[in-house]
């Protein structure tokens, strides 16, 4: 027995999310597939996290428990000449026994980027989304900034949520401007994240940065008391999550990304 | 009667290449199909240049002659909301009466982008060839130069070619390593190239940078003396028609990029 963490990308536009689910095509069922023929029989993976379908990811993890041992080092190699081009093993590595890729995680790191040039930049479209309007970009900032620290996202989480606890942290919501590359690159990091929140923050952002919102409306969006300053939920394809992230648990289970 | 220039960005992916052939969908075929909807008759388009199936473009050109004048910043929305999402109009202008896109121009430039991270950058797969191997950066950037200015590119081009003027001038090769993004980016940029040119100098570079050529052998190569130092022919998927250039004619007829 021996459990693995693998880390995974993938470019999420034709598959229905990561999660398995039955008729439809998931990151989940391949990468299981995959692990059946290496290890010659049915496994199944924990995944960090669900992502829904259209998202892509440079840092998503998952872990399994073979019935026996292979070299995590070979573990990418073999697994990635099985699976489809659109997804791809980054790294593998051997965790402690009980370690769980979804209950360990301490939390996430996703981008949205936006395209900003004159017209869709055509190489760009299945992992952006295209807004040329003037924006605000001091204005943007601001705003981002408010989301930083604990609050209770409650008013950012998808419709009909059933999740109670809606407090948490984001150390990090930052827009960063490629100029040269026309693209505006949304940087999340926090301990968790509700339902569709990055893309229901990316959403507001985006309406502050057009002029359609004060940053001041955010700020009561933020306490509860302004739902129509939420929001839209922006299209999947612009959401990237980039890294799962793991607390050091001794020297000999260090996550590293591969 | 209104002489139009067309400038032209493509996911090359699905096409079989840009220029329009039987029973196989071209970029060409697209914009043709998008033209007689906004004309309401059938046009002929007139591409700067072929390039063949997967290649991309972020700045091919194209000019027709339309039967009745529309302003030519209207034409990039009208065209976009009826080609497919992989082919985007990113500008149009009016130009000289006699002036073609093919005969007129007086140069092109073109990128390869090499993907130099361990196991393939999923949202680039599309975009860059994987090569992962050690490279020696520094005998890259030598043969690099060994390629500029003036020569018989005789050597250089697609078996079987029947092009007999075979000398071209090339002012830039240069590869560019972004090390964050883990890309190696060619650039090139000359008066013409031969079929395949691109390709070819990328495969022969890229084996200098695995130590499996010498510069020598390139420069040997260059002057026609040694024909198994060049090539492989590198994959379409990591060539990119960056721009093709055009001479300022007059202080009215200015061709810039939309």
């Amino acid at each position: 027995m021996q459990n693995t963490l693998l880390w995974i990308s993938y470019d999420g536009t034709a598959y229905s999310g990561f999660q398995i689910q039955a008729n439809a095509p998931t990151i989940q069922e391949e990468i299981e597939k995959a692990l059946a023929v290496v290890y010659k029989q049915p496994l199944r993976i924990n995944g960090a996290g669900r992502t829904d379908a259209g998202v892509h990811a440079r840092g998503q993890a998952a872990n399994f428990i073979a019935p026996f041992k292979i070299e995590p080092d070979k573990l990418p190699h073999a697994l990635n000449s099985l699976l489809p081009n659109a997804i791809v093993i980054t790294g593998a590595e051997e965790v402690a026994e009980g370690f769980h890729a979804r209950f360990d995680a301490v939390g996430k790191k996703y981008s949205y980027t936006i395209d900003r040039a004159l017209h869709p930049q055509v190489l760009w479209r299945l992992y952006s989304w295209h807004q040329p309007d003037p924006f605000d970009s001091e204005a943007l900032k601001v705003a981002a900034g408010l989301f930083i620290g604990e609050h209770n996202f409650a008013a950012f989480q998808a419709a009909g949520s059933t999740v109670t606890d809606t407090i948490r942290t984001l150390n990090q919501v930052e827009p960063i401007l490629k100029p040269a590359e026309q693209l505006l690159t949304l940087c999340f990091e926090g301990s968790g994240f509700l339902y569709h929140m990055v893309r229901l923050i990316t959403g507001t952002l985006v309406r502050v940065a057009k002029g359609e919102l004060e940053p001041a409306q955010v700020d009561l969006a933020l306490r509860g008391l302004d739902k129509n300053a939420v929001g839209p939920t922006m299209p999947a394809r612009g959401l990237c999550l980039e890294q799962v992230i793991y607390q050091l648990q001794s020297d000999k289970r260090t996550i590293k990304k591969g």
